[in-house]
């Protein structure tokens, strides 16, 4: 398919042209799309979903859905796995959870598994929102799993954040020290049902304590995603938060936040593409790698 | 202290010159020393530990760091948490588990925040590395947090690394799924009196199954590293690794591995600093990501 065509067929709001677009994306070759398109952008609201593996991301994300849908808005989702950079992502594919969205129109579901270095993930998935925002969904909502960098990359692309965490894993002093702390919008406190559930809270709270907030303080809300309780008070938290960005103006810096990081990896992935043949042409012996460093640099022309 | 006192501190094995010295590393000013101590490197066994919160890699490092003072051998352990680009890392210092070797002036320990971009985690991660290679240690134990791409980075710096799954915790396949899979020389199952022990290793081999293993096959080993158990096998497996890799000739591989993996950090890490000044002064308005990347890149002149 051209990129004409192609774009005639996004034009024509055809799913399979979304979908493609943002193979292309995926590739490193969303260049084009996603500057034809590009001015029909800025009217979706972006959320990001974080947290550490087995939380419940997909039942809560597939919960969300559904009480965005029940509002009438249409809904893009974006998993994306920080998968390997060897096995291209071949052990995907488990999102059962959203599979009672599969069939409905106005919904579109999408993983990304990102390879090699982080430009990639942060570049194809800001990529990714870019098409679905022109497509016109009313909501996009981009969830990720692990802990580090890739929560940060994603905060650095949604507008609200929330940030997953479950009672008794005994990790969340673990989590919340990995630097979640400060990218969440809103605090989940998934499967509350379990005992320690209340332990959770606690220490969450404590650890809201040791940091300094400006403006928004991140809420905390309580949910059994599975039961669907708790989505109610979770969409909620999440409203007021966007409410408070608009009331605020802060929406316009978190919109040109999202602008600045997208342009920075799309520069680091173009510079690296050139590093790495630089690299394979090196053979350095015999010197530090400060040294190659430098030779490296001025081979690229800087 | 200048640097080149530092030098000579570091020659007459002052721990604290070495605490200095990665100090100087963590702020991106590790070259000049790192530059004059690199003939000294290259001695040192690298070991990488991962796994996800909570697994108890701080249990195993601090058995693993037993092992190898019983067998005499001096150990420096790095424990990288991917913490957070605003906090920088406000929210480390519990340790606790590696105190018994707070006293032992064969063992050096250092908790290194990764601040900002990737490139900042490995990049002094890996002056780390060779700063205590050239202190002359015996064996360098690399401990990191988290799922996705740090792991990787890690793997890239160690010859032998060890990825430490627990059993229940209903997050193993999400885990192998991220991508740890492949960069895991040995497994470890800790916890392993757990009810669901069992199934967590057959999990691991299920998953092995999948893909291609082109030489070294990953052993899998069952640990209770709170009570020491599984330790001996452990650190069996670590060595049979490490003969593999000098048996067959591999080490050079990972050796050069680790130095372009250096190299293309510090190269990136420049580049990053430049890129970032020149986005400050970058007003974007009305042109979309693509075209402001482009002029971003030859702003810098590349």
């Amino acid at each position: 398919m051209t990129d004409d065509a192609l774009l005639r067929d996004f034009e024509m709001h055809k799913p399979r042209a979304l979908a493609r677009a943002i193979s292309c994306a995926e590739s490193g070759r969303g260049g084009d799309i996603v500057r034809a398109l590009y001015s029909k952008t800025g009217r979706a609201v972006t959320i990001g979903l974080t947290g550490p593996p087995g939380v419940g991301k997909s039942t809560l994300a597939s919960a969300l859905v559904r009480k965005a849908r029940g509002l009438g808005k249409s809904v893009g989702v974006i998993s994306v796995d920080p998968s390997s950079p060897f096995s291209h992502g071949a052990l995907l594919g488990d999102r059962i959870r959203l599979v009672e969205h599969f069939t409905d129109e106005a919904v579109f579901i999408r993983s990304m598994a990102s390879r090699g270095h982080l430009g990639g993930l942060a570049g194809a998935t800001a990529d990714a929102v870019s098409l679905m925002d022109a497509f016109g969904f009313d909501v996009i909502l981009i969830e990720t799993v692990g802990v580090g960098q890739s929560e940060i990359a994603i905060a650095e692309l949604a507008q609200t954040t929330v940030v997953a965490l479950q009672p008794g894993s005994g990790d969340s002093i673990q989590v919340l020290k990995a630097g979640i702390m400060e990218i969440a919008d809103v605090f989940v406190v998934n499967k509350a049902d379990h005992p320690m559930a209340n332990q959770l809270r606690r220490e969450i709270r404590s650890a809201m304590e040791m940091l300094q907030w400006d403006g928004w303080v991140p809420e905390l809300v309580a949910t059994q995603a599975l039961a669907g309780e708790g989505i109610e008070q979770l969409w909620a938290a999440i409203e007021r938060h966007m409410a408070y960005l608009n009331e605020t103006g802060e929406i316009e810096g978190r919109r040109r936040d999202a602008f600045v990081h997208q342009v920075r990896q799309l520069a680091m992935g173009r510079i690296e593409r050139r590093l790495d043949r630089v690299l394979e042409s090196e053979s350095s012996t015999g010197i530090d790698p400060y040294a190659a460093a430098e030779r490296v640099i001025s081979k690229l022309g800087l």
